[in-house]
């Protein structure tokens, strides 16, 4: 109590403030790379958006390929963790997958989730590009799991896993580019209305 | 026969001729835009493919934002011929959808589909990216049409027209971002078994 009453920031304190400052600085320039695309967007304009200087910028991110790259593994940390909790959890193969999709759908209608969906390869680096690549593929694999255990206990149709992975993915990814967070629906509702038209089909059953 | 044999050409062989040099350049072009990013790919690098000079590439083409909205036409006309196909067609809601769906898919594992779903707005001017989505819209439109039509028909189960055409789309879009051409599966396929997964769902029947 007394400590926190000094002036004297303790050591704890002054980490939680720059972790702060991160991820303001991300979020800003997170949202900018998504309305703008990378390419047109500087980082002195993402400073100027914060009322700091670019020196600012550079010191707590690094430079634009270093900061788009942060984006990008918050955004997969974000899928990984859905994955690790569908994995985890009881149910059938289909309640799973379900779980993960709908988490997944929100994950791709938020900034980080977003900047995932909308940069590609060709907006990285060789090298950056390679890592992205290998990142998305474990989320793909954890996907295709989840289809075939569900196939496995009987409550997903017999399908290949992976064409079947590749079409539920276009679906859920699509959101990031036209999913408006303004409008009358909910990231939680159009996610399950989403992955329940999956789930069912377009034939009447 | 005569004139065919002459070493002048009539206006018609040169106006095809000019017409297929077009086309090359235009291929040409897209397939770079297409693997690199608008951004990245220079007109001169689309006239060294070629073995042309730049100025050639003028010519016939105009300049780079010129190039990308032909590319765009091109794979929007091709949606538009397939829409427009499928609504005049005979059979259920669901048999012209379908039809639709799969020449959709198919479309977009080919080059000018391709560049339409990896054009982002951001690439063109506000103009050019205003009639973009005025355009892409339109095919939005008919999708939604011919679910609706299936609803009404009883051979698709009720649904939000809305919701359900942007489910679709997303996975039906999503191969221009991964199919690859030279693997085993072709496009007819794998716009067939897209096509299929969407029409029966997860859920065993």
């Amino acid at each position: 109590m007394a400590q926190a009453q000094s002036p004297f920031r303790t050591a704890e304190q002054k980490q939680e403030e720059r972790e702060a400052k991160r991820m303001a600085l991300l979020r800003a320039a997170v949202r900018m790379f998504n309305q703008r695309g990378f390419h047109a967007t500087s980082l002195d304009e993402v400073a100027a958006s914060l009322g700091v200087s670019k020196p600012t910028v550079y010191h707590y991110l690094g430079n634009k390929e270093q900061v788009l790259v942060e984006c990008l593994t918050l955004g997969l940390d974000q899928l990984f963790a859905a994955a690790d909790e569908a994995k985890s959890e009881n149910g059938t193969g289909l309640e799973r997958l379900r779980k993960f999709l709908r988490r997944y759908a929100e994950i791709n209608m938020d900034d980080f989730g977003r900047c995932v969906i909308l940069s590609g390869d060709e907006t990285l680096s060789a090298e950056g590009a390679q890592k992205l690549r290998a990142m998305k593929r474990r989320v793909d694999h954890a996907m295709r799991a989840l289809i075939l255990e569900g196939v496995a206990d009987g409550s997903i149709a017999p399908t290949d896993p992976k064409i079947m992975a590749f079409t539920l993915a276009g679906a859920i990814n699509w959101p990031a580019r036209w999913y408006n967070r303004d409008g009358s629906v909910s990231p939680e509702d159009m996610a399950l209305k989403i992955v329940d038209s999956l789930t069912t089909g377009l034939a009447p059953r």
